[in-house]
């Protein structure tokens, strides 16, 4: 890279956890600089954010628009190169619009949009603009996980059959919602989050990963969708039974509700030779068993890994590389996949690896087909 | 006791897995006594196993039906109490029935019958006479897993929410009964098995331990069964979506067919309040979450433990009690409730706690549910 | 075997802890028979002890010379074979000598003696008489233990250099002694207990099993022993820097004063080209680790095991086998050696596998040589 | 904070392991700038770093000598507040007393020096020249291994007893530096690395944590050194006996010849109490031991926290920390207090949470005295 890559955000105002990840997580590597930002829909909001995060105050805007379009006056070397969108679920799509409308590439928080339709069209116009777009589904960023990907795609574990992906999750196990905290706040609320709720807050990280380790699509779903505290609008758990397109099986579990868990994503992926089980909690450890042999404890960084692993690797072997490292990943990928872009080269498929529109897509279809299956009297429905 | 409780054997010839674990567990706590066994339909081999057993040969049988008319014949203090059978499940009902009329109480391996009108029917003669019976689902004999009861029974957890029980094994990930191999011969074989395969074998244990620990019962299923192993007749794989009977959702997967996994039955149980993680694999601790706190290890022995953990436990803390262990707390309590009753006494609540025939109805109705809905089209099936 | 091996027992009136497990240790295989014993130093005792094992009236003695004279006059077929001897170690030697002298083989609990002499001179008895002598350093029992040997044995882990073997217990952080629990009250007394503490109870289990796995033999020892709680007499923690006849290092640590922890020996064994991991509290998991590869996670019953390992084995791997088990394969060997010896045939290598009055020798030695150091402001004493 | 601080390096040219952990700690949390370096010591290298690293070329030095004098003459607002020295070893000394000398404050990687008297020297510079020193035992950055030294600190565990600190890695378990490894390479040569090998490297991390969480003083050492590979001159492993100023007692384990180990620095610490449990390879959970009690998971941001843990928090619970950000920790704390220092404010007791010139002195002392130890036949060598 000759430069480093320049970062607008939208959303993330000082003291949002998810706009401070993204934050973290983009300045890691030393190749992504934040240039400008539109922090908060409120202009005192977003000053203060920018002054807090040392921006020249006319870098820091009162509104999306404003930025995009001030931004795309100043001079190619200076203006920001793309926008990273961190509001609230049903603030995605327009920004997003709009910025890729304006000549900025887009990085987004997931779920990709509040709807279906929005995400097609978002996907036409990164299509007809030929417009890069991240989507932070930032645990395809682990280490492990590109290592579990690498070893199903070689055929290691032969035709998949059984596949388990859980995300227990506690916090909302009480009405959170009503105490005023903000994270809990518009997760709950169905104008801001869309039709789902733990389905869609952490069920599409769930399903992401299952497609993206397995290589493998789910055709149907069987969702049982339930909201276990009282006044809460939007499901806090679910359960799904899945087929993927291979004839394998699979079970996606998605709550919010189990009490004292903490985020203990964890996936299990059994083939016809051997298996794979990984968990978020204890990211650098992947599980791999096979027939009748002994159990092996594959680790970040020991031992011959896929080139995406080690791609995706920072620090020697037993350093614990976390969440903000594997979100990081996204980001760097991104940044030199947009290099090569804006240098007219040809990308190189090892940056190509971060999430894209089609994730985004997948997700949302899933989201809705989970939903549509939830009120159905019918086992299977078509995803 | 004022003496042992004598036991003979129906099946178990020597070399039989699970014959062996029944007399090891019958022996351990030295109340009780193998004094006749009819091993195997095979004279021969009936013989040669009551020897290697040091039987004496007038003790060892041709046939269980010998062994019922003989015994019964013998003084009292002299012929024995009862009878386990250990045989395939096909082979389970006939000798239970002449057992019970012949004045033998039973303890019977799981699941309890071929099908559930043979269940129903032992339970008449039961019944009628007042005889005892345990069925061996020897996953609550664990010390932890009667921790895990008395805390939900307390209300440690408040109302339960979300179940989650697993039952993983991968030693069917081949086609093994192909090879000859004993014991995956008849579980794969319907018309030794039953209606189900692993759904039968080991998913009864998982259905048994969420009913023993939350004390719930299930009344829907929406189930997914597979037979992924050509040439298999019996499903070898499910994964069920269940309804509990105070409202809570669960679901149950039970596989044999998870390549490298050896025998991970495991249980996590939600609440409003708190939730519970056992795993049959590290079977001396259990995990007790609650909200906002520390997760807390609970372990065989250490600190106050309800009365029916205690009554399990033999060794101190950090001395590892396993499988065989908790295997034996089913026959322990069955021999000192057997000798009460034998003596006239009133049984002690405390000895009460072992399986009984009622949990082996359950079974064979979860089974017949379970084939019945995974046929069904329909997402619900009443059980 | 024709019949099985006949045991008498001095000391474990019933409720002593050591006592119950040495007759379910014995009792598992059910190749052992426990006849007579003299429970207790109180006749009284003895006979409710004798009672409510089942024994019949006469075999239960008022002392051990009575027991071990009339015995001696049972015609052979009716005798016992052998005695078990599970008193404090201050009453290990008298028994054992009179029991050698009067013609039974002896199992006796560890340590060896109350001091060195006494052992060495039961080794001259035993050798004059060709007797058999097992000691109960139980924890040699356990399947993964005899596979990490296996892996040593076989120059796996090529030339040895650091081992780490540390036995941590809690139930002495405080001065339990004073309440008159039994167990604290004669392990604390220098009377009964020798003149080591901790470093005696379960130091000599460390020092055996790292013995026992590496096949090395302790040279000289740096040892610091301590006693935290005030009012002890004997050392309730100790630690040692050790050498071993290879040129390899050890760090030996053996405490019951770290507060908290249940019973958690480990032992870690590093060579030129790989490691080995054994923890008492998960014991059938073995760890093994080799250079620039995955750690291997080797366990109970899985792949291809050492003959040793696979006799030490009684159920399918995922079954967990603990305490109990790994103690019963003391008895088990034990008593297959014994009836091999008893019919005059050559005794099998494989069931040699227990340990014998030499481990009682070094263990002696052991603490000898710990206690010397610990006095002395000399770095190294020779062993 | 008005402004990023900036920072200059000394060493770590692109590749080198330490500094770009250096540098990525930095950037993580924003509030650090990287505006200038030297390198490395050959001039190209160093232009190509700067180059990578996107600084401007005036700002990348062929010499750290040459970068002090010219940052020195640049404006406040623009020159360097304080340089990062990343080098071996025998290369921190003479670049941080040129830095302090020139004014600009210093974070230096550990051990501090090359031998103590420097170490000393540079004190008496600082305390003159009332200038800022970090020296990075990032390990003392995890968040747990705050809370474990708040719970010391609150009385938790009562008088402190015994210690356990070990950190076995495997790396150097073959002759890696023959292979012309840069990283094996001055770490065995005790012209770059000081009279302690693995002692120097890692040993001193295990007693600044040792020290940091119990907030007691090593006053005596009984050390044993080895150098198990061929070749090799300095220690690759060594064990210490240890006694500290309030009468507890500590083992000390430093070995890279654990062959299969990662990186598995790991704390034990006893009080009357209760203990600790803390694993670097599992850095977010520390287990607490109390008498009598449930084993407590303490976890990184579940449940009340002490402030300094809490400080050095990111993300919520279940999002996993790592390295890099306890690394981070450290930088953050010191830019934190470099900015009150700047702005001449009274610096918040919080943010002085980082270790200083005290923390490296204690560490030459410690080799020191390791060293001597190891050549002594006497028992205790004071410290």
């Amino acid at each position: 890279m000759k430069r480093k890559i320049r970062m607008g955000m939208v959303g993330g105002g000082t003291g949002a956890f998810i706009g401070d990840v993204h934050r973290m997580a983009a300045r890691l590597d030393g190749c992504i600089e934040l240039v400008c930002g539109a922090f908060s829909s409120n202009p005192q909001k977003s000053k203060a954010s920018g002054k807090a995060l040392f921006l020249s105050a006319d870098r820091v805007y009162n509104s999306y628009y404003e930025m995009f379009q001030q931004e795309a006056e100043l001079p190619e070397g200076e203006r920001m190169d793309f926008v990273s969108i961190v509001t609230p679920n049903h603030l995605h799509f327009e920004p997003a619009k709009l910025a890729l409308q304006s000549g900025f590439h887009v990085v987004c928080d997931k779920p990709v949009t509040f709807d279906i339709e929005e995400a097609k069209e978002l996907k036409k116009i990164i299509n007809r603009k030929k417009m890069l777009f991240a989507l932070t589904h930032n645990y395809t960023g682990y280490p492990m996980v590109k290592q579990a990907k690498a070893i199903v795609a070689a055929g290691k574990l032969g035709k998949i059959r059984r596949c388990i992906v859980e995300y227990p999750q506690g916090w909302l196990a009480t009405r959170l919602e009503a105490t005023g905290q903000k994270q809990a706040d518009w997760r709950t609320d169905p104008t801001k989050s869309g039709k789902a709720g733990a389905m869609g807050d952490i069920g599409t990280h769930a399903e992401n990963l299952l497609e993206y380790i397995t290589g493998l699509q789910i055709t149907h779903v069987c969702a049982d969708l339930n909201t276990f505290v009282q006044g809460r609008q939007l499901d806090d758990d679910g359960a799904i039974l899945l087929k993927l397109n291979n004839g394998a099986k699979a079970t996606l579990l998605a709550t919010q509700i189990a009490a004292g868990e903490e985020n203990d994503l964890r996936i299990r992926v059994y083939g016809e030779k051997g298996g794979l089980d990984w968990s978020q909690m204890n990211p650098n450890t992947l599980l791999y068993r096979t027939l009748n042999k002994s159990l092996q404890v594959l680790r970040t960084g020991v031992g011959q890994q896929a080139k995406t692993t080690q791609a995706a690797i920072r620090i020697p072997a037993g350093h614990p590389e976390g969440f903000l490292e594997a979100f990081a990943n996204i980001y760097k990928n991104f940044a030199l996949t947009l290099d090569q872009h804006l240098e007219g080269k040809k990308i190189k498929a090892l940056n190509l690896d971060f999430p894209t529109i089609d994730d985004g897509i997948r997700g949302m279809h899933f989201i809705d087909k989970v939903v549509e299956s939830a009120a159905s009297n019918k086992k299977w429905t078509k995803i």
